[in-house]
């Protein structure tokens, strides 16, 4: 009776997930958070596939409304089997997207390096555009992503998930640089405010960006999630118009909100950072 | 002549400066980076005497005028001479009051403990009041100050000028504990941007405070200046009434704008975190 009773339930979630995918060509899915949990000795654990998804999709009045729950196994084994094209859109900027690739092919992930929307290498072809020359408060395995960057007497500071690397002499440093620039300009990897790691919440770039910010009454410019130049690349990369593609993500702001300001739509997953009491903050 | 014109020089300033004074029945001084510049072996180093001062006074208009220039030498020695009120306000949250003044003493300057308002031993009565239990992200140096409270099972997270304890280690520990109340309260010792050390500009706690605030999606509590409670209770401990008091400091925020939200005159000297070219900052 209670295998019935779960496969009944199966069964209405897949026809309501097939009603949200109507029209959708492509999907862009989230990583941390998502497919695994970050940090402990392998570098973090996969998320069981069990996950009830909430599509929220924005009214007409600007609301938000939960229509589907939908068991995520169902929904990898659907955009496996549909032939739909799948992105991977990630704000991770603690290691170089090669690095990154390997971890999760480690974990037992089929992703490509090529498959991959990362913000380092969004910056770097900024960077190079604007003949920046960056000061940099990264990650340590994040440094070699720019690697063929001039970074003497710098013009601006980029600021990554350091982590560990935020220390007060290192926050310090960098808040010398931009307080000593004529134009202070600061460019952001992401403007999340914590994730969620095996032993726990832990703070992210964005709270050192604000932080950056208050210091030098800047503003950050963000690459990476929820900046809308970071989903149409990503568009422009899977060849599919926004209205055709959805996001899947643990994140409101970054994942949810950062899609639908694009035109795409979007699916919150209840794993990751997701908490059921309180706010939810990107 | 070089002489004279400068004698010429010091008679306009004081003639300008009594001026100003008029009604004045007490001054406030800020400490750090207008007595001394913190920083280095002996915790910092006095500041000359011959130091520009310029006064601001809000306009009905909501403006800033910049009115006379004055020796602080001269300023200094009118304050003692005249028989004024004066009392030290400061925010500084590196050390307990107490010690905080034999510094200051040892550097040779005539203060007692009782003549300094400072935000620690004011937060302390605000966490008494409100039955707070404060998990503490503050400077080795400032913890005796709560020795009296309760901090085992914290409902609330006071933040002070922590500088190396500002680990990421830390700020995380800190954010873990506001995320996990229902009610988070955040209690900041000022919101300062930053100050002069003798080796150069260091972050101040306001930048951890907005970080935090950022992370968790609150406000702080501010205690110490700009705060209005702050800057009352200085005048309660004078017995002087706003408009016959008069704040020096060097911090066009802090100093200047808090005592001017109060009702109070300011002089902002060009000491300390001053810097001619571009934006004053708090």
């Amino acid at each position: 009776m209670h295998q019935l009773q779960a496969a009944g339930r199966a069964v209405r979630a897949m026809a309501e997930w097939a009603k949200q995918l109507a029209g959708i060509k492509g999907v862009m899915l989230d990583i941390s958070g998502v497919l695994y949990d970050s940090g402990g000795e392998g570098g973090g654990v996969p998320i069981p596939g069990s996950i009830e998804a909430v599509e929220k999709t924005r009214l007409n009045c600007g609301c938000y409304s939960t229509h589907a729950h939908v068991d995520m196994s169902t929904a990898f084994a659907m955009i496996k089997a549909s032939g739909l094209k799948l992105r991977f859109c990630t704000n991770e900027t603690q290691a170089t997207r090669g690095k990154f690739v390997a971890k999760l092919q480690r974990l037992g992930f089929n992703i490509l390096v090529n498959e991959v929307t990362a913000p380092a290498p969004a910056a770097c072809r900024i960077l190079k555009e604007r003949n920046l020359r960056p000061h940099l408060l990264v990650h340590d395995d994040l440094v070699p992503e720019f690697d063929q960057l001039d970074k003497a007497n710098p013009n601006c500071v980029v600021i990554g998930d350091a982590a560990d690397n935020f220390s007060y002499k290192n926050l310090n440093e960098a808040f010398r640089v931009l307080i000593g620039l004529e134009n202070p300009i600061l460019i952001s990897l992401g403007r999340g405010r914590y994730y969620k790691e095996t032993d726990g919440l832990k703070l992210d770039v964005g709270v050192y960006m604000k932080a950056l910010e208050y210091a030098c009454d800047v503003q950050a410019e963000v690459v990476g999630k929820p900046a809308k130049m970071f989903f149409q690349s990503a568009l422009a990369e899977m060849e599919v118009e926004p209205q055709q593609a959805i996001m899947i993500g643990d994140d409101i702001v970054n994942d949810v909100g950062g899609a639908q300001q694009c035109g795409m739509r979007a699916l919150q997953v209840r794993t990751g950072k997701y908490r059921r009491t309180g706010s939810q903050m990107g």
